[in-house]
């Protein structure tokens, strides 16, 4: 991001983002923390915190924006990105479809019921692991270097990995286990089970800022061109596709609502983080018109497993800002 | 639309629009005309038309653009639209969810295996039935009219009902009969089983034209507001879930496939039809990008129930001119 | 049954009877009289009786034996027998498998779930009414009569219609009616939707008392030989299956539990009948070791579908006197 | 089994089998040797073999009665009455239900859409692998003893194990895998997941004899009592619900279709093995009227994983000796 002072528009923007934050923090409370994976449990519930980036300015910034988290699902972009920069679009399409399920995101029941049994699309468990499956490398550490490599291209630094996090998901991976050995037997996997399993355990765990997520968005919101370093990091087409994608099957089974309700391509993750990508709109000269990238970390979350506050702070921000793609 | 020459660009884009229609003509024989509706089997396969209509301009046009066919599961749009404008949008929805499902248009399955038994989402069958139970009238004549009344607002004329379809349509609706019966067995449907069937029959058999479904595309894109009467014929904030809805489950199960490939909210029927909505777009000056409605026809359809040939010229249509949403 | 006093043994065992209708009468109050078909919410929850008939001697019978009741569910193995005897087994089985399901009597899931959707089993509703469907006759008045012949048969008397419970079942059927449009749908109808409907609604509605079950149970046990008129009412192969059929499916989705903890043929039906057919045994000198009937009443049901105190009664009869056909 | 020549009506009753065995070894073309896993597809597929043991008499035998096989799906008979005796019936029903299903042997969708994903019965993989895991034992070796030792109590020699089937099961049991993690996540398993699964394949593993398949039959036909040895090696209550399961849920998705037109408790497994147990008839004074247990071995099986020629000759002997129980 460009490192000169707020315009004055930009300071009342972020002024009223600092308002929402303190208006939706306390909807947390509604929520409460992931406890499936032990480690995610420890977070600060109260925690709220905001990031949008633009192209043309400094990137906004409220609350709880530097505190770091775990990808956990947002990865899910991230891996579909790379493997599909890495073997092209219809191969990976030969192993994983991009149909919305309405199904929760540990479901199988689909790998059954719908022969040949390949997975509805990648923003479910089951189409992850498949995946990164197709990543290559001979173990589970090397599978997760294209991952790391897309995101230092994207934010100029290698993510950390929370290994906390990864040991304590890893442990109690018992439906993801599950899902990939069903996936084996219907030859979806391209890889060895466990293998797979780990680089894609490994992938959930590394760890970002909203910040790092606002510039995601903005590089999805671009169409895979670098805003600041003008360079094409993910081709223009897997882009597109990974949009639609966030917008059909990104939040769970919540995806639905959030398009109809909030209209804006949306990758949320059960650790608290939100990823939005606001392509250009030709339709006002309001907030952020030429497109954002918006990063979000609530990690109280609800039954279906996004941020509570983080959606509701989503949805305000949308629509005063008229930002729903629609 | 207005009633000028076509500027010279205009003519370009009718050019175009013309060898299109001649390229993916032949793709016809990919699929067939709808058999199951017996008076839909009379199209000609052959038929392929188009209608492009935008704000500033003139409607574009080229193929079988003014050959009448009747609506089907477009019209799920309509009636959808209808509700929501009598109703508001929170009344609805204590009926029918907005949730992409990955099943087919006519499936149970979920009505029995999700409780309480809500139809997912408005573009299926079994939400359509509910939602045309709300629309006002004491039987299904009366239903009927705010859906024509609609129509009527968006188009200036009231467009006819085609009842040799709709007798055919009638006589053979035993699987809507059985979700009917399955709505009303879990207190979903708001009116006697019948008259929600019959009157959810009759809005199928509305008939328009390719010109039709470009209006009525246009106005979505336009927010509701009518581009040319400078009415709000339908409340912004309910177009915006419809266009939502129309890209996440407009048409059957392919889309997924159709919004991560093409990407333009789209709502398709069995007698061919295809209704597109395109958003201005702020990222090019290429046509259209002020927004524009699309109307196809194309009769004959693939297995999911879309237009073989029509999809094929939708998305090269996207494709060449830029209208991807995302 | 013969007209000749009770054999000192036979007063015994009616005297156990009578201590065992006493001991779980009260259990009633675990369950409650079917709501979903209103005339059968005005049963006397409390009621409980039992006959027990066997070719050599007197039926034995306590507790409410002669309140008449209607048949409901338990009418679906009569229907079966009466197709069965009319068209042979192998033409039945064109339209009906005979494999349990685990699922509830009105589920509908499995039709569309496992093609070509041909019902599971004749004993849960979909496999019952495709049955009836198959019963000759113009209309359903004469659909029924192959019904009613078969039960004089067995019963030399014809049972009554109640026609109030018919009227009250007629009008709220509303998932069989969406079973039944389902079935036709799918090309398993022998005949028009509601013809098929309102024969089966009709034979749910024969009146009989717990005597006339343990009567049908005899004939059963006897494989179909009457065991006072010496003439085969129903073919020997065809009282094999039905009694298989009893012990998979007869009793809704307890049927696993009942055949393991009580072990014999048993059909159950939503107004609080049991029918249970014990063929002669190998075993033992005790009770009943050359087969009998039993026919219980009881009309408070569990949420299954199940008389409460009518199953507690059967099984402590079982386990005591060692009617187990395993 | 007693040593002395057979009697001559025991000789006619061989020859008998021996033509049947002749008549329907042909019909194994209609089958395959099951190919999944590896080792089994090693069978002649041309084998047919047979043995008959009652409490008074000779084994009677024909065919490769006497070519060993490995016992696949059928010990999961031997480790529920196991587990039962050790545990008691109530415990062992905490963690698994006994009603049919119809689905597949390997079906997991239950798991999920029915809570809380308690297996619905022992008979197929996910009930059979929890019922494993309540085996005693700190380890898969430990906990094959109790399987083992009950086999030796009824056949007085500990049966071996096959190692090459056994390693080429457990290196392709990726759906077993699958079925046990999705277990252990919902709580269902009572041991590690891995040490249940080779707990498990090892238990299928176990190598025996048509002859020794027909002693195991008729100690269930005999409620548990060694019929030579004069000891109750299972608890008879124990054998009825065996039984009981055998014959709703023992030949996997047929098993409706078994019990219907075949009508004996039987249990058969992929390696082409067949189990049944008929008890005492107070019918009639045909062969084996006292009860017997049956063993077939049959290594072509049909798609749904039984022995084509096994299940025929069972039928016919069944419907010519009147061993049917209904």
């Amino acid at each position: 991001m460009k490192d000169y002072s707020l315009t004055q528009v930009e300071c009342e923007w972020t002024q009223q983002l600092n308002r929402w934050v303190e208006t939706f923090r306390p909807y947390s409370t509604e929520g409460k923390c992931a406890t499936y994976i032990p480690a995610l449990a420890e977070a600060n519930p109260e925690h709220l915190g905001i990031c949008v980036a633009s192209e043309g300015g400094q990137a906004l910034k409220a609350g709880e924006w530097n505190v770091p988290f775990t990808m956990q699902s947002i990865s899910k972009a991230i891996s579909f990105m790379a493997a599909c920069s890495i073997h092209g679009i219809e191969q990976v399409m030969e192993r994983v479809d991009v149909e919305p399920t309405g199904d929760a995101f540990n479901s199988i029941v689909r790998l059954e019921a719908h022969k040949p049994g390949k997975p509805f699309n990648p923003m479910i468990n089951a189409g992850a692991i498949t995946v990164t499956s197709l990543l290559p490398g001979k173990n589970a550490i090397e599978k997760l270097e294209p991952v790391i490599d897309l995101l230092e291209d994207i934010l100029d630094y290698r993510p950390p990995l929370n290994e906390s996090v990864f040991k304590s998901e890893w442990e109690t991976a018992y439906l993801n286990r599950s899902l990939a050995y069903y996936l084996k037997q219907n030859g979806v996997l391209a890889s060895p089970v466990e293998e797979a399993l780990e680089a894609y355990s490994r992938q959930c765990s590394i760890q970002i800022t909203a910040e790092d997520l606002a510039k995601i968005g903005l590089v999805l919101a671009n169409d895979g061109l670098h805003p600041y370093k003008g360079t094409q990091v993910v081709p223009r087409k897997i882009t597109k596709i990974t949009k639609a994608l966030m917008l059909t099957c990104g939040t769970y089974n919540a995806s639905g609502r959030l398009a109809a309700f909030v209209g804006v391509p949306t990758k949320s993750g059960v650790a608290g983080g939100i990823l939005s990508a606001i392509p250009p709109r030709g339709r006002n000269n309001g907030p952020f018109s030429h497109g954002c990238g918006i990063g979000i970390y609530g990690p109280a979350i609800d039954e279906v497993g996004n941020s509570v506050s983080g959606i509701l702070l989503l949805k305000e921000m949308v629509e005063q800002w008229d930002l729903n793609i629609f």
